[in-house]
């Protein structure tokens, strides 16, 4: 039995938590299919207690597992055998700011939304966001790469992220690129520890960058006459037009939406896809812009109809149309699946898999949305009402080996922001050849020597 | 004596060159201070060739030195010690483009001009330039993380790359990321490539994304009135305008320019610094804009003077009070170095140095210029008339110690952009901790265990 005491009093006035309730709820995430079993949960106040930790951890053995804000959708937070979770709640503090720089100083456990509320008090913006933003934490953020709705401007978290202090496996504080733009010292070692799951140490302070705030966000929901429309309307768009999103979501999703009841149908026309575009309307000359790409799509019959919105409020409700799909279908015990290829194969690629899905379960409907900008899908599978959960799920468990397999055909990612953690670490080798399999667990070792970092995570 | 029979013959009909001003050019880079003395040099046409290089290279213990442009300023592609230097002057076609997905394949060997235009010429934009684009290679951009005069609005190098295949130092091919844009399943091996300066392995094919062009760019050049104001300046403009870049040089280096006789002076009022903003004026909104900023820096007394280009012509000449100045004063034996730290510590920062350089030797000159809305900043000091190159080159030695501690008191960087290579190598422990250095090497030696990879640059 690994000495708790000896740790309680390591970290002391730090919070150790052992009962039931705090063991359940910080023993998962949102993915939801691992029973948690944590040995105990503690909550550090410093960078010193973090080394604490580590260092206990490996004089007793005791496997760790960093936890963010568990919105993650992949398992990587979950603690399902006996390991310690370090959980930071309790470092939760902006401990500086540079207007100058836009550089924010975070502790990990910052929540996202609390960034990007502190970047808009100061007159700046945070660009990365996605529906768990209330929820997520810095640090997972950072472990994760999170992308979400804005990548096609902003970028992935990866981009923001000016230095980094971690505590490695070893217990040692490591400093990396202390916030600077530019330094060509060698490896980017920052660059390891973001997406990598926690599985090389605990991040413990992070220089996040801010960017000037978007000015006039205006919205175009258009709807698509055909997949193959898609990608020329994209680009019509882009070359003239800086665009902070291009979403898209299908016909199937669109009356899932609308059947809620609480979100205003965009227009009266029907297409198989719809495409949501947004862009900063800086001044007429934009706005007009825009509304001379669209007649062009009409005239070329790439979309059929098309709304644009006049105020925040009818860009909010705009937003809701691709925002509450995830909520909504949730209600359907859908099979989902987070996949990316590159932007111009996207139309082959879903098509593919629809048929393949059609082919095999033709009473499967089949649902998409997704950062179609970026080239990630969001793939559901919806659960036919005459069929049980369990053999909903172990069929789609059959389909998935295929889905994955033209993943790999289409040299794409099982993964696209979402992450391996337990659930897609079978299906790695689906993304990444045994070569770098081999080399990310050699840079793993040189991290994490003694095994303690979340163990069994990504590989 | 190695087998270079048996190499001729593994990589025929590829290149093998051994003549003596072939071993001169290739064996050297730009920073001139180390006899090239190279055992042949290999000019390889495919990744198979490529691989097979690394083969023999672990069979017969010889060291492999990577070659692009050789404009690099830290002698990374130096070989000195009977390296086999491997160019890439025969990989030098861009093999494909995609417009909507803004990519370009490249074989390592594209010349970065070769690229740029290849962009214009599809009415897009490769932004990563500078004075050596010319002649530098995409392989050599990726491998020093090249930044250069855009990087205020476009990042550097790494933020273009979305797809590398590698031959590492075991000969093995990793295809890592293959274009994506969202690919959550692991680290990203991609990310240590980029920077590594050849140390870990060769790039053979490069996904580059490309950026909309840029429209209707405009410069403003000011006369800063005091050190202390650049950093209100810059945020004043920043918060309104994106700007493409942010550049300044001092009173010293506009004297040198000016008295070349072949660049227009910008206003007759003097200052101690100058600066040169670069944006894109969509619309007269955003000129005007520009404007009404430069009007509130007059009347806050920040600068005295100001010049707005009308005209392509005027922004290339304003340009060349910025672009010329390296080559300018390299006429003066210039003892140059390449220092970031955090943007808005520059003033104190500059300052530091400034005195320090003073105290020691006060009939030293010292310039400054640089990019300094990403706090990188060149400093230059000239020899006086009187002392000897020899003599100038040993005091400045001494001299750079106090630099270099003078960077790591401001957690700087020793060197922002030009890599490490042989020239830095004593320095590197200047802005990265003994815990980095170890956990660097262990990394190569996770690509490279037979240590063939440029060896001794970096470590
Ligand atoms: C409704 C919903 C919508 C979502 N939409 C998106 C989306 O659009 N895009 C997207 O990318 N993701 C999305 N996600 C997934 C998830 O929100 C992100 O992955 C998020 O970044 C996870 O942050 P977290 O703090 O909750 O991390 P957690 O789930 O707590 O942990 C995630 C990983 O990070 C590690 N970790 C956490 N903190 C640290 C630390 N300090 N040091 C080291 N490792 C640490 C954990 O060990 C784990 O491996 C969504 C999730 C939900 C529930
Ligand atoms: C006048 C002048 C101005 C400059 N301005 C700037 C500037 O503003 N910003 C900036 O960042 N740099 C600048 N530089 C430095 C230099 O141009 C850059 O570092 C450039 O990226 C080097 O490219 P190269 O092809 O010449 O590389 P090289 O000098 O040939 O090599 C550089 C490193 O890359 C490695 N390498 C080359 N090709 C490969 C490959 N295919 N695979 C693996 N490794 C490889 C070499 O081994 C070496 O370590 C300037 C240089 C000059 C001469």
């Amino acid at each position: 039995m690994p000495a708790l005491d000896k740790l309680k009093a390591l970290i002391a006035p730090a919070k150790l938590l052992t009962d039931d309730s705090s063991l359940a709820a910080y023993g998962k995430d949102w993915s939801g299919q691992f029973t948690p079993a944590p040995l105990a949960v503690a909550l550090p106040k410093t960078i010193e207690q973090v080394q604490a930790i580590v260092r206990w951890a490996i004089e007793q053995g005791v496997a760790l597992v960093p936890s963010g804000g568990r919105t993650g959708l992949s398992g990587a937070a979950v603690a399902a055998n006996g390991e310690l979770v370090v959980a930071f709640d309790a470092m939760n503090q902006i401990i500086d700011f540079n207007p100058y720089e836009r550089r924010v100083v975070c502790q990990p456990g910052v929540v996202t939304a609390q960034l990007q509320q502190f970047a808009q008090d100061n007159a700046l913006y945070y660009p990365v966001d996605f529906a768990s933003s209330g929820s997520s934490q810095i640090g997972g953020n950072i472990s994760t790469n999170a992308g979400g709705i804005k990548v096609i401007r902003y970028g992935l978290t990866r981009q923001w992220v000016s230095g980094l202090k971690v505590v490695s496996g070893t217990g040692e504080l490591l400093d990396l690129n202390q916030g600077l733009i530019k330094n060509a010292t060698g490896y980017d070692l920052r660059q390891l520890f973001i997406g990598a799951e926690g599985t090389l140490g605990f991040i413990v302070e992070a220089s996040m960058q801010l960017s000037r705030a978007p000015q006039n966000l205006t919205a175009l929901v258009l709807a698509v006459t055909d997949l193959d429309c898609i990608m020329p309307l994209l680009h019509s768009f882009q070359s003239k037009l800086d665009l902070t999103a291009f979403e898209f979501f299908s016909e199937q999703a669109l009356e899932k939406i609308l059947a809620r009841g609480d979100v205003p149908a965009p227009f009266e026309t029907r297409c198989p896809f719809y495409a949501l575009l947004e862009f900063e309307a800086l001044n007429e000359d934009i706005s007009n812009q825009a509304l001379s790409l669209f007649e062009q799509a009409l005239e070329n019959g790439w979309v059929a109809d098309g709304v644009i919105s006049q105020s925040t409020q009818q860009l909010a409700n705009l937003w809701k149309l691709r925002e509450y799909i995830s909520e909504t279908l949730s209600h359907f015990s859908p099979y989902k699946n987070d996949l990316s290829v590159t932007v111009s194969r996207v139309p082959d690629f879903l098509r593919d898999i629809d048929q393949l899905v059609q082919q095999n379960y033709p009473d499967f409907a089949v649902i998409w949305y997704g950062h179609i900008g970026d080239g990630n899908l969001h793939l559901n599978i919806l659960k036919p009402d005459n069929l049980s959960k369990e053999a909903f799920f172990s069929k789609c468990h059959e389909v998935n080996k295929q889905v994955f397999e033209t993943v790999q055909r289409y040299q794409g990612s099982i993964s696209a922001e979402h992450g391996v953690g337990l659930v897609k670490r079978s299906g790695l080798n689906y993304s990444r050849s045994p070569a770098e399999i081999n080399a990310m667990k050699a840079i793993k070792a040189v991290f994490d020597p003694h095994g303690i970092m979340n163990p069994g995570k990504i590989f």
